[in-house]
């Protein structure tokens, strides 16, 4: 997906939140802020916005010297939806459709992005996700949500590449990867996480934290993008990317970066602003399940 | 009021809308994006949110060759809002405190700013403020709504100086200075609007349209600025702002760039966004008559 000029006052935001987190004085606030000024007109809007990003969180790094600014935030994440997996469980034990439900837990988890959203209210959102979850936030399908034709590449897949996003996030990725391990043993599952620090995007340690090296492969993108820019990922990750009979791909970083591929992805999100709502043509807010 | 460091993205919002709004194409759009992020390194925080606002508006209108890009809103907020004068007198007259409804419903209109919201729905605004009038949208008073203070400065001031802010919004203003001169009609009225456009801030002819000529004596800032930038502001019209007894200021731009002022002013406002509320102290969506 290409950059739309609403991204552009997005990153600015991107870049004061990261600058603010990562914990510095307001005068190097706006250094970086002025950065991402000087760095914009060299922007091609044919890129994609994670490309951007990359190019903000990286001078948010160099300009703050802090490596993983949202290390602590990361934990945090990781730490409170463990907290519920418990809860979890008990709403798939009571579901009637289970892959269906594993896959709006999912994507319920997505709603737990600090790229785009504020931070003190974890708690209160992991709630909200819950009392969402009385109903089924899909009502069962959409022209948004093609369950029937995923639940049909899932069925006819032996390897299943599952490309990560964020922190916290995983552990409700978890339970989808343990239910398609239950009705599908045979299956070969890879978990995708990134090499390096990209904004609250899952890394290797949080993946092993939140208990997915016990029912997955977990390897890494091999780059720091907050998304998948096959140029920059390593050349393993993109054999696998390659060979995978399908792809799940999590969340509105991935979705800009690969979205149009010729790979057999299904991408499972909710769409959390109007520039990947208006590009999909849904709702913000909606849940997605699409193939390209 | 300084300029916080989250003005900036809403900087970048402003220029996009305006452009947009100017009507050019999407590489003009960008080109404009990318003209702010140039002069945005160069513009020292100290000043107030409007001169940067000021800076862009004006370049927006260099690169576009459009003088008044909001001219057609304007137009049509003023044709709304005159639509509706007949309703709002009808709530003046059912009013048990008229002075105090007419505060509230000239802070309403403060609600038709297209410099902060999006354009397609000032009917559903209108009838939303409509709606909200049938009970008082400050409940007679708050720390923020200054009530009692300000009738007891109307009450012993001779001349009384109103800034203006949005065109269609000074038809609710027209309220409030009916129901002033019906109090005290020996007091002199004198209702300041821009000299040039500045978003859809409201001009001599809006002023005109709006049927302000009739009652009260109309000046103009003497400025192209978004709110009232005194060293902007013209000789005839700085004389007029020192010497009035009680001045009363609408909306954000003017509170932005005269707050901390030492001239008897009362502002009077919906605070907008998390910028104006936290300096202000209030949230967001408050209505808000203070002092300095």
């Amino acid at each position: 997906m290409k950059t739309y000029l609403d991204c552009i006052p997005c990153f600015f935001k991107q870049a004061l939140q990261a600058a603010r987190i990562a914990g510095v004085d307001e005068s190097t606030q706006l250094l970086i802020l002025n950065e991402t000024a000087r760095v914009l007109p060299e922007f091609p809007l044919e890129s994609t916005p994670p490309e951007m990003a990359r190019i903000i969180y990286k001078l948010v790094t160099r300009i703050t010297g802090v490596d993983d600014p949202y290390r602590i935030i990361k934990e945090r994440s990781n730490r409170l939806a463990l907290g519920i997996y418990n809860r979890l469980i008990d709403i798939m034990t009571n579901s009637r459709d289970r892959i269906l439900t594993a896959l709006e837990l999912a994507a319920a988890g997505n709603i737990i992005d600090f790229g785009v959203k504020n931070i003190p209210d974890i708690n209160e959102e992991l709630e909200k996700i819950l009392a969402d979850k009385t109903k089924s936030i899909t009502n069962g399908g959409s022209a948004f949500f093609e369950y029937e034709k995923f639940k049909s590449a899932l069925s006819r897949a032996n390897t299943i590449l599952y490309l990560a996003d964020n922190a916290g996030e995983i552990v409700f990725d978890r339970i989808l990867i343990e239910e398609i391990q239950k009705n599908y043993p045979d299956k070969k599952l890879i978990f995708a996480v990134k090499e390096k620090p990209a904004i609250n995007d899952a890394l290797l340690k949080d993946a092993l934290d939140c208990g997915i090296g016990e029912i997955a492969e977990i390897i890494s993108s091999g780059s720091d993008a907050p998304g998948t820019l096959l140029p920059y990922c390593s050349q393993s990750f993109l054999k696998i990317f390659k060979s995978a009979d399908l792809i799940i791909s999590k969340g509105q970083g991935n979705y800009e970066s690969l979205s149009g591929s010729e790979q057999p992805i299904f991408y499972l999100l909710i769409a959390k602003c109007e520039v990947i709502a208006d590009h999909i043509g849904c709702q913000t807010g909606d849940v997605v399940l699409l193939s390209d």
